[in-house]
Formats: C-alpha cells, sequence, structure tokens
C-alpha cells in the first residue's frame, strides 16, 4: 500500500482569466487567492463575490465558487464574530486534531502536516457553491454570507470562480 | 467586537420570477414560499420541484434549488416518517441545544432566537441543490427526495429555484 | 403512519444518454455505472470524470455528477490508503450502525436493509458535486479528488454526469 496520495494532474494548468460565448450566453472563470492568517479561521467572500457577478453583463445566470484545496471548505451561514467562535469550537470538538489518525502516522502516510483532522472537517463542509444570480445580482438572503474555513494554514489559498449566464 | 451579524443588502430585491433567453437557452426563477409548523421539521419538495420543471418546455439542463435561510438548509434522503424521526434524533444528538454557545449569550450577540444549534446543524447540511434535467425532468433516483430541514421554526420561509436549459 | 418511503416516478425514466445543443451550447448527459465490493468503501471517480469532458469538445462550462442513490453519497477530498480508513473509521464513529434507529425496527418501517446508519451518513456528505470546466478540463486542485462513498454496499451504482459548456 502507498504512503502517497493520488495527485491530479490537467494537461495544462487552469488559467487565471478564461472566457467564452456563445449566442448570448458569457462563461468567464477567473483565480481568487485569499491569504489566511491563523490554523483554523472563517473568512467572509460575499462581498468579493458579489463585486466580481457585477463587473459583468450578466442579469440571469449562475456563479459557482470552488475551493482548490482539500482543507478549505465553502459553506453559507451568519457571520457574526459569536457565532464563528462556536462554529470553530464545534468543528474542534467533532473531529479532535489529537486522536489517532493513520494518516498522521509516518508508518501509513508520507503527509507531514499532520492535518487528518482538517480533512475530515472539511468532507463535512463542502468545497463548492453553486449560487444563482437574478438581476445583475447574487441571489442570497438577508443573513446569509459566503463563507470559507481555513482549517490547515495559514497558507495563500486559491479559489476559482466562474459566471455562467445571459444579459 | 461587534455581537451583530453583518447583512446581505443587493441594490434590488430578488424579484419573485426573472427570465432570460439567449439563442435557445431559456433561464427562469422564481421564489417558492413554505410555512413550517415546529421548531424541527423536514418538508418534502420533490413535487413542487418535479412540477416547477415540467411547466417549462426545457428538455436537458440544470435546476438549482437555493435556501433563503442560515438556519432552513437543504438535502436529498429517503422520506419515509421512521426515517424522519432517526434523522431529527441525529441532529439533536450531534449538536445539542442547550450547550453553551456564544451566539446565545447577550454579552456577546444581540441575536435573541438563541438558535446557535440551528446554526451549526444547517452547516453540516448546506443551502444548496443544483439538480440536472433531462427528458424534460428531473433527474432523481427511485428513492431520492429533495427535502429542507426547518430548524428554527415555525416560520415562512423561501427559497429559490432556477431552471437553466435548452428545449 | 406509513413505514413505507415516497417513491420518486419520472413520466419516462432517466436516458443513458441525452444531449441537446442551442447556438454553440452543448449539454451532454450520460450515466455511469459502478460496481461496489464492501459495504463501506471510498471510490476514486476523478479518472473517469476527466476522461468524460475530454471528449467532447467543451472548452468552458459546467460538469455536474449526481449520485442516483442516498446512501451512496459524493465529495472531494485526498485519495490516500491512511486517509480512506480514517474517512471510515470517522464515519462509523460518527454515526453507529448499532444505535436505535426507527428505520430499523420493523414496527415502524418496511426497509429490511438495516441501513439508518447509511441515511445518515450519506446526508451529511451529500449527493452532487457541480464542478467548473475550462481550457476543456476539469478545474480541480493538486490533491482534489472526486469521490464516492458506498454506505450500503455492495451493489451495483448508478450516477449522472452532465456536461453543460461551449467550445
Amino acid at each position: 500500500m502507498s504512503k502517497s496520495s493520488t495527485v491530479t494532474v490537467r494537461e495544462k494548468p487552469v488559467q487565471d482569466v478564461a472566457s467564452a460565448t456563445a449566442g448570448g450566453l458569457i462563461i468567464r472563470g477567473e483565480t481568487f487567492v485569499v491569504q489566511t492568517d491563523q490554523r483554523v479561521e472563517v473568512i467572509d467572500l460575499t462581498n468579493r463575490v458579489m463585486e466580481f457577478v457585477r463587473r459583468f453583463d450578466i442579469r440571469e445566470g449562475i456563479v459557482s465558487i470552488w475551493s482548490m484545496h482539500t482543507t478549505f471548505p465553502l459553506f453559507i451561514n451568519e457571520f457574526q464574530t459569536a457565532l464563528l467562535a462556536d462554529i470553530k469550537r464545534f468543528l474542534e470538538q467533532m473531529v479532535a486534531r489529537d486522536a489517532e489518525y493513520l494518516h498522521n502516522d509516518p508508518n501509513h502516510s508520507d503527509c507531514d502536516r499532520m492535518n487528518a483532522d482538517s480533512h475530515l472537517r472539511a468532507m463535512l463542509l463542502g468545497h463548492n457553491l453553486t449560487l444563482q444570480v437574478s438581476g445583475g445580482e447574487v441571489v442570497l438572503g438577508q443573513w446569509q454570507r459566503v463563507l470559507m474555513a481555513e482549517l490547515d494554514g495559514p497558507r495563500a489559498r486559491s479559489l476559482r470562480v466562474q459566471i455562467f449566464g445571459v444579459s
């Protein structure tokens, strides 16, 4: 059994900016970079996503947000200092950092980050949000914020945002 | 540190009905309202989504369902009275309602709903489903139902459904 | 109260292959079948999804992957033997197989698979991934793999893959 993880290789790396059109359909993808500061931290991306959507002349469509990292999930919740502390504590209780994991054991794994907890926590939150665009803006409820959880930082993280729609 | 949550403001509110076309592509979005009856309750939306899809002349495409509320998640499961009771008990065990949460503490939070449990439970289930449409109907397995969990009711809840495809 | 689960019935079954075009937009859906070998098992679908996307002349777009089964979820994680063992143990600890569930009780349920644990575990992971396509390939980070968890096998499982984009 290999101690290594399978690598995902594209023929060409993802371009920072990509676009296509067909009839009135516009597709545009871009890469966002986020610098995180702590091992576990929640970041609010809502304004950045809203600004991205407003830059294009797309009235109705969808916008996909994709985290490029296994330990950097995406989710929706309220953004409030108190609730963020509750979320952090909940993740730490649900998945203990110091339990025994094969992924953290050099006899079974060549990963030296000791981050099995980060992988398990991220798996519960997910890596993708597909939001609707309507009237030229993202569709979100009053208290809904587009959040990312750094679970194995600090690091520079990438995410890809793609808008797909018609004007 | 603020006790308040960040508000998400669009320039214009989401319209109840929005549509766009480009070439043969049709996009149509609508708002559904669901009245819930209990604090914690699972609701089957499958028939309503199927009827929505059948109203349009769209043969192949996608349909996005988006909950407009942080404490009202969307997920797929079997719809059976016994299993729904198991789901409810599981959510209550995994996230205790009466644990100590900063979000429920007036010293740290201006939220008076005492609903930290609802926020944490919803985060695990997610707020969006993007289903495929093929042959003019939603693609679902025999036992798959489109479900929403009311986790802080009873309330009137909104969700937005958007179909995107070609005839 | 019924012991049975609601059945989802389409007017016509999902076709194995379906396609549509409009202007330069191409939509193509296909069914994948996966034979699983164990009750609980994680399967790496990444290469199969990458090959599917490369078969079409679609440069920018999205690809949706949908599990057709309630107890066969889809998620993103690293694919490493050690981590897969950690994931399996985590799911088994978080949702005990032998706890008391109404879904496993013949007095309340006509399901004879005794698989309430499978339903609860799947609900946490989700049944759908909507990935971006850019430059003719799926957008994934270096360690991200498209994974499915068999949670009530062994069985023959179906999933539906739909690509949607322009050349």
